[in-house]
């Protein structure tokens, strides 16, 4: 499969850095190790640093899906490092206590990631005097996009210039309707499927209800082959919905596996059986699990950023969506996370921490975003909040598709895409090598 | 004096502001109260917010010292904020037991300071919406100028230019010669008084210790007219020559209480004495007094500071200045550091958050110094690493003179800096207002 390949085909060494588990106090004196991947094959002096700002899950899965790095590697003769994110794989600030409470979690931020990301790289060029003369490209798709983002708004010092893939960096309460999530979602599949899709799918949740109300819950988890018995009827519903969002994330022009293993255009109206068969049969078990983590992503960490500083509203009128009308309180979502982990989020600081819309200091920076990824309506999608930067919208395009490696199946949209922002990197490149950049490291 | 009037000239209101002790983690739940000083008069809507980055002392210390901010207000139609920097004046975290431990103090870091400003900002423009059309200067004298430096940097989101006065941006260990500082004091000294003071103060040196050893220490604190006796040789040297630092860093053409009440050029050569009777005469007990705090700074905040992120190499070779010879040395400072609070500094850490000398990407900034100042040996006085950036230099000026409200005494150099500085923070004002930058708040 094109992921495994990937590793393959461009093999790294995993290692190990030390850093301090709080940044930006001196009170506590913790440190961890922070897991990195890296790939120096393709590297000559001057090449430059590739960056994966890692974001919520374990590396290696953002390494195996992201092969435009390692194709711009070859490129560009640069060298490819992807670094996990703190609290995610095996980079636990607290080993298996790190969840246990607010002081031993509360340090799962995204300032305190960059941060790590920061210190890192100041101390492998300095420890690695060969690439002194090496700028760093970041990257990152998704929430690894937003910290892509960030990185060079807070240390354009470290990073050259960025590639924020389908990066939702408005996702945050009061900056962007809350419906627009369902709203692309539902474009996905009108797109694929037409109006009748849209009123099919409306359809499925009636008949949800209808089934589990006649005959039980119990046979709605027959149909759906499940591994063991729907616990209630919302949870049919919740499940069901995630899928198809799911879908649309990963509507590939090819088979993947990112997000389970999904066939090629998954999102396309014929093909939904076809792709629920497809992610059973490659499940262990041969049923459909949803107690285990079928989409690489950590949820229980992620569930515990939104519960902090990255709480992101999403709702939905039915009307302008395929789903059921839901709504999203404030004063409940933060009750919730008290209840639920002890804290309180802090809903208004990533919008001052991070800019919010005034984004106009902001330059050697891509935004890019595929149309029918549900993300998009966080995403930046018009250059004019943003005049230094640079907007990529690939039409068809799905979840970050811009950064994986090529396929023969790819569209000439996001082949155009890709071919755009090696363009703007290498322009980056030359740019950065004209000027002074003096290495600061400390010699003692 | 001069200024006492600016306070009552141009009176202030005096509030509070509830800040997280910790903005960068969840661990702990603590709020504390930050003090700002504001005052409206002269605003009008579209005018400026005019925002001091509190530094290490009493806020109203700083806003009796800044005058030129209050005849900007004047000018611009502007209001004027002075907000105190957290450990400092009325603002402890936790209260009397702020400086404990680590576990108190480590909260003492100029990240969490911005933090600080930046929140509140924020909270003040969507409490106060007549201020949403209102561009924020930030300005900011020594330390103060370090940090609109770095405000300007870490958010530009919330600031639309700063003046960094006399800012040591780059004081930290390995961004400077460590033997700058004093060279710079020595040229102050040299300007005013000629070779023959530089080795007048050279044999002062040898004839002190000299005194001391054949007349007793007894004798020498006569002679200095202490308040106690001097507890030994080394600390007459550390005093006086911190007493001709303190000299030449308030070496303004008038009379002035900034760091103690000195005369007019308190350099001078021949007036060393004057001002030094001066200084003791407008002390409370008429004799000189070394343990409490004779320039309204507070001294065990900022060593604590040097403790941890804001260490500060100085030394001398007793050759190209006019003091003793000394050393700095990494280990032994942070071993001093260890005894003495418990805490070591992570001495690079400044550099990779503040972005040491790559400043390629800052705009919208002014670094202004004065050629006489021994702090700007560790700033900005070339244009050639700030191309974004203006480097404004002050002939015969010391300490951010340019930041005290102007005087009939002052120097045409210094009236040119202000009348260069006005205009630019013209400019970004009009810049500001053609832009779009939405409020950012949130309204449940």
């Amino acid at each position: 499969m094109a992921e495994k390949s990937a590793r393959s085909l461009y093999p790294y060494e995993r290692r190990n850095f030390t850093e301090f588990v709080d940044h930006f106090s001196f009170a506590p004196s913790q440190e961890f190790n922070l897991t990195y991947l890296i790939s120096t094959e393709e590297w000559k002096p001057g090449g430059p640093i590739l960056f994966y700002t890692g974001n919520e899950g374990l590396i290696d899965h953002f390494a195996q899906n992201t092969g435009f790095m390692f194709e711009l590697a070859k490129i560009l003769s640069g060298a490819v490092i992807f670094a996990e994110h703190r609290y995610y794989g095996t980079s636990l600030p607290f080993g298996s206590r790190s969840f246990l409470d607010r002081n031993h979690f509360g340090f799962l931020t995204a300032e305190q990631a960059l941060a790590d990301y920061a210190k890192f790289i100041s101390d492998f060029k300095c420890a690695n005097r060969q690439f002194s003369n090496s700028p760093v490209i970041s990257f990152g798709g998704s929430y690894g996009g937003m910290l892509t983002a960030w990185f060079r708004q807070a240390y354009p010092n470290i990073v050259a210039g960025g590639l924020a893939s389908s990066a939702p960096i408005w996702l945050f309460p009061g900056m962007a309707d809350c419906r627009g999530f369902y709203q692309v979602t539902t474009r996905a599949y009108r797109q694929a499927g037409g109006d009748t899709c849209i009123s099919t799918i409306r359809e499925v949740w009636s008949l949800m209800d209808d089934i589990a109300a006649e005959r039980g819950l119990a046979s709605l988890s027959g149909l759906f082959k499940t591994c063991r018995p729907f616990p209630n009827g919302d949870f049919i519903y919740e499940f069901t919905k995630d899928y198809l969002i799911t879908l649309a994330m990963a509507n590939y022009p090819y088979s993947a596996s990112f997000l389970g293993n999904l066939p090629a255009w998954p999102v396309k109206v014929c093909s939904f059986r076809i792709s629920y068969v497809e992610y059973i049969r490659s499940s262990e078990e041969n049923c459909l699990s949803f107690d285990g983590n079928s989409t690489n992503l950590d949820a229980k960490g992620w569930e515990l950023q939104t519960c902090m500083e990255m709480t992101n509203p999403i709702c939905s009128d039915g009307k302008s969506d395929m789903f059921k009308p839901s709504t999203w309180d404030p004063i409940e979502f933060s009750n919730a996370c008290q209840r639920k982990f002890g804290v309180r989020p802090r809903m208004g600081w990533a919008g001052v921490q991070w800019w919010a819309k005034n984004l106009y200091t902001v330059t050697r920076l891509i935004f890019s975003n595929g149309d029918l990824d549900p993300w998009s309506a966080f995403g930046v999608l018009e250059k004019e909040l943003v005049p230094g930067a640079t907007v990529v919208r690939i039409a068809s395009g799905a979840h970050h598709l811009d950064l994986r490696g090529s396929h023969p199946n790819d569209t000439a949209e996001v082949r155009a895409a890709r071919s755009l922002i090696t363009n703007h990197i290498n322009s980056w490149i030359n740019a950065w090598h004209r000027e002074a950049h003096p290495l600061y490291c400390l010699d003692f």
